[in-house]
């Protein structure tokens, strides 16, 4: 394999196992930052290996290419969840340092060990099969470095309507407040508790006390990553996820997470029945031309998952219109 | 030379010929718009080629070299003025599609032809040594599509303290909205007349009516690619330079450059007596985490533009004293 290519005045290289869309969305803040990238991707086509220079294709799960991989990296992190326990064990034992560790990963993969260490922490979570009282869904993204120091965004909700359309409100509109802290508080809580280094995305349900009917939260799942609810802070906030992992997986002070308008709405396009997006994307751009179109260099496929649009301003139902007229295009459910 | 990899979907691919740090900074705008970039670089190290997979090391004077790499490429731009007038018809003469044109290039290039245009389109230019009047540097910065849409960002105002510090305050402060409105006009009007496809840069003064004392300009020099002046508009401005030249060169429609707050200040970093930047580095983002810092990639050398930041808010004196200690402490003049 070749090395990748250093900046010089010391500044160091960043792996990412993985070479998905969240890898991609790693290499615009790596270069403001002057932090060399290198990617583990699947293929030479992968999102991330079409726009970062040190892209190796090797698999996650086979340990020697990983490996390898490692040793050309002062610090590896992930894209996904699925890298294999005996691969971060070899990881481990050869002294790559990573971030978040083998440890804090466990409770993010294994879902009755994550229960057991909420429970301890007196977190809630939602029993399986229990969806009723569930008024919404919210996530939580907060990030930790290695030294302690921890940023929470705004709490934003996700709305979804049928299996294809996905938007995600920043902040969750009429949020309680004292729950927002109580949700922010918590999260913090568990990255600290569990040792998280970088993103950690809690999903979790708003739920009523059903007596008193008093707001409280359910938590459902850890992401130990940049999340789809984090999307909305590349354009919509001081510091996006992306930035601010690069920044806690190196250690380095964490940025800013403040929002940069009232309102982001984020909307996830999915791939619909033609392939040659290009014009659509000029047509809409056309149409609005504020609405930033995030688009994952990936083949078009029904249903999956392509890209995504931000949309920021002060009228949240004028930005939730603009985001799902902007994603019913692209998918071509509509066509104007 | 090997292809450049080719999103799917039909999106094109966009040449620079120049690897240097304006090169580099269009990478987060192509990554995010899938376009996918293509460099004719200096050399493997150039701060464009740390961070673009298909660069090419060659020489922007080598008429062969330039012809090979362009024939990968559905348009070609420049990051800076030097390429020779016949590699430039000899591309002409291979159909390139070349954004600016060579025939605007030239007002870019030639001072006594941009003059005598400026003269045909009842636009003032400064005079050879006539400083006196001058209160102050402005530049208006303005990107044209090949359609003819135009779009302007605010008047910024360029403040230099001895040689080697710059700060780019934007928008100009106190600026008259009437001179403002009429310099944003005229440059707009330059844009037309001479064909500039991405973005203008229109380098001014500041001068006084001796007897009136009414504010107007005097044209000094044109630049037509992502300009000094526009550094903040990549955290200051919904739409930044990079992103509106990529959009125009294409003839995407262009993007909203309103401002994303009251203020943003740009200080450019010159290096110092110390190359190992890292630590230094990690103590700035500590003492100012809202502090956005770009560094290029390049060696350190005394004097050397390396690098610059941004930082936005509403109090402007507050702003500059940050930009400014960022400035000095990156560049070793002061050690706290």
């Amino acid at each position: 394999m070749t090395s990748p290519r250093r900046a010089p005045g010391g500044f160091p290289v960043v792996g990412v196992i993985g070479g998905g869309q969240l890898s991609r969305m790693f290499q615009p803040p790596a270069v403001r930052l002057s932090i060399t990238l290198s990617v583990l991707a699947e293929s030479a086509q992968s999102p991330a290996a079409l726009v970062v220079p040190s892209s190796l294709v090797g698999r996650h799960t086979d340990v020697e290419a990983v490996r390898a991989f490692a040793r050309e990296c002062d610090v590896v992190t992930f894209d996904h969840d699925q890298v294999p326990a005996e691969v971060l064990s070899a990881l481990e034992a050869d002294g790559v340092v990573l971030h978040p560790s083998p440890a804090a990963l466990v409770s993010a993969r294994d879902r009755p060990a994550m229960r057991r260490r909420l429970t301890d922490m007196g977190v809630a979570w939602l029993p399986a099969g229990q969806r009723a009282d569930v008024v919404r869904e919210l996530t939580v993204l907060v990030a930790r470095s290695p030294s302690g120091q921890g940023s929470a965004w705004p709490v934003v909700e996700t709305v979804r309507t049928g299996r294809l359309r996905t938007q995600v409100l920043a902040p969750a509109p009429g949020l309680d407040p004292g729950l927002a802290a109580m949700a922010t508080a918590a999260a913090l809580r568990i990255a600290g508790a569990l040792g998280v280094t970088g993103v950690l995305a809690v999903e979790m349900f708003e739920v009523r006390d059903p007596r008193t009917g008093d707001p409280s939260y359910l938590v459902s799942q850890l992401a130990m990553r940049p999340h789809d609810g984090g999307l909305w802070s590349t354009d919509g906030a001081v510091t996006s996820q992306f930035e601010q992992h690069l920044r806690a997986v190196l250690d380095l002070p964490l940025g800013d997470p403040s929002p940069l308008a009232r309102w982001t709405v984020t909307g996830i396009v999915r791939g619909g029945y033609h392939s040659d997006l290009y014009p659509t994307y000029r047509h809409l751009m056309a149409r609005d031309p504020a609405l930033k179109i995030h688009l994952y260099g990936k083949g078009v496929r029904p249903g999956r998952t392509i890209g995504h649009v931000n949309v920021s301003g002060s009228d949240l139902a004028d930005l939730r219109a603009r985001a799902s007229h902007a994603c019913d295009y692209l998918q071509g459910v509509i066509n104007q």
